[in-house]
């Protein structure tokens, strides 16, 4: 095989680490938990900003996994910080087909219980330029008491959600949990179990999903993991060669060790370094 | 060039990395900083102690290292809790010679201000042995108050200074200087200054130093290096992808970035990933 038809296929690393993608049980999809970090451990600079860290091989690889996966998963801190496009590009172009929509991308799924993300967002608007799947966000409608809590707009939950699905969004309602944090010591407009979250996913249909970030959400992953509530499969992290300091945002004081991960491929990428492990339900 | 023969030269990596192993100030060696992490960036588990990390390739990586410089610095923490060799071990078992002493043993410099290593270590037991060359002691003679600190053999400095040497052992004196902590808000027997110490080294003859240990003295050159006071030229992190959590030793609390930290080369060993980074002084 030639190295170009090869590139067009997704990195042996990641058929390695990631195998056929199929959940052990039907309720929930395939979960695989991807960040990248910095050499100490950062997920986040200071206040959640993200940081960029990965260099252009890592992003390639991330895009090969945006496309292999059913659904990806983000929080809506890093839906209104970053205003990400959550689809395929970077990818070679396919030798057949000439253009992109070759490769599959993923359905964005928000975890949005306030209904935060604008209607004008990156993810609505390439949907309706047919880059990218139409955004589906998981929310909780708020008790009766709750429901004037107003965003900059002014208007309450039920227009914002309103306003979300005129532009073909769909909002996927759960069940507020207040026993469930997204994660420990967070304010209380992130109450949602996620495995309800991810058991509403799989019922729409979504067999597998990839979770993308922000801090918060890949916190709460892994500290449902080391609480033995393990909810995704596998787990890739990029690791770039820089060092963030104190006023990053870590992981490790959260945890004390996590059961159940085993080390499946480790693979440098320019600068960086992609270790995949599988974790054991 | 047959891949046995190659195997017998240190891996391309390390001479990208450290060059030719020579300080641009002819008062300071050449320092290698070197130290094996987790991925969430732990350097030591609960209360400082050794975290086996780092697999059998890196190990071997560790050791051509060891070979390439011409001293070992550790301190004593590590010296006493791990009674470790520091010796050239584990490498291809040279064509022509055959003997391990084809590999240059670095010289162990032990950072110990009270003399609180025992002449009962492996150290000098394998000096005895000509399976590692005598070590060094950095120490610094206490003011008379404090001369009486005793360790557990119950004898005095000056006492464990004979004890020592009698061995074989020399004990090199710098001054004592409590504005020079090895690291923040450690005890005060730890007040020597790592650039009084490095220069000791060289006026003793020693044009290239290895430091491996342990994690106040890794803590110690990083937090030199954020203040500005660069005192290593290269930096080699070994990350095994475990997750020790918040029991371990951290580093990136005590710092905000490093200035003047440029990568070199990435390279997966085996599970691992070992970074090479250039400091500019």
């Amino acid at each position: 095989m030639s190295s170009e038809a090869e590139s067009q296929d997704p990195p042996a690393f990641l058929a390695s680490v990631l195998g056929r993608l199929v959940s052990s049980d039907p309720t929930l999809p395939y979960v695989t938990l991807t960040f990248a970090q910095s050499l100490d451990a950062k997920v986040a600079g200071r206040g959640g900003l993200q940081l960029i860290l990965s260099g252009n091989e890592s992003m390639k690889m991330t895009h090969w996994m945006r496309t292999m996966h059913e659904g990806i998963l983000i929080g809506v801190g890093t839906a209104v910080n970053d205003n990400p496009q959550l689809n395929v590009r970077h990818l070679p172009f396919p030798a057949q087909g000439g253009h992109m929509q070759h490769y599959h991308h993923p359905r964005p799924l928000v975890l949005d219980p306030n209904l935060r993300i604008s209607p004008k967002c990156k993810l609505i608007y390439n949907a309706s330029l047919k880059a990218g799947e139409t955004p589906w966000i998981i929310s909780a409608r708020p008790a009766k008491t709750e429901s004037a809590v107003e965003s900059q707009d002014g208007i309450d939950w039920e227009a914002r959600k309103a306003a979300l699905e005129k532009t073909g969004a769909k909002v996927i309602l759960i069940e507020r949990d207040p026993s469930h944090m997204l994660i420990p010591n967070s304010d209380s407009s992130s109450y949602l179990s996620m495995s309800a979250v991810l058991r509403a996913i799989r019922a729409e249909g979504i067999k597998s999903v990839m979770v993308e970030g922000g801090a918060r959400v890949i916190l709460s992953f892994l500290h449902n993991a080391q609480e033995g509530k393990q909810l995704f499969d596998s787990l890739v992290v990029t690791v770039a060669p820089v060092i963030v300091g104190a006023h990053g945002v870590g992981y490790s004081e959260l945890l004390d060790d996590i059961p159940g991960l085993e080390h499946v491929r480790t693979e440098a990428l320019g600068k960086d370094v992609v270790f995949g492990m599988k974790a054991m339900r």
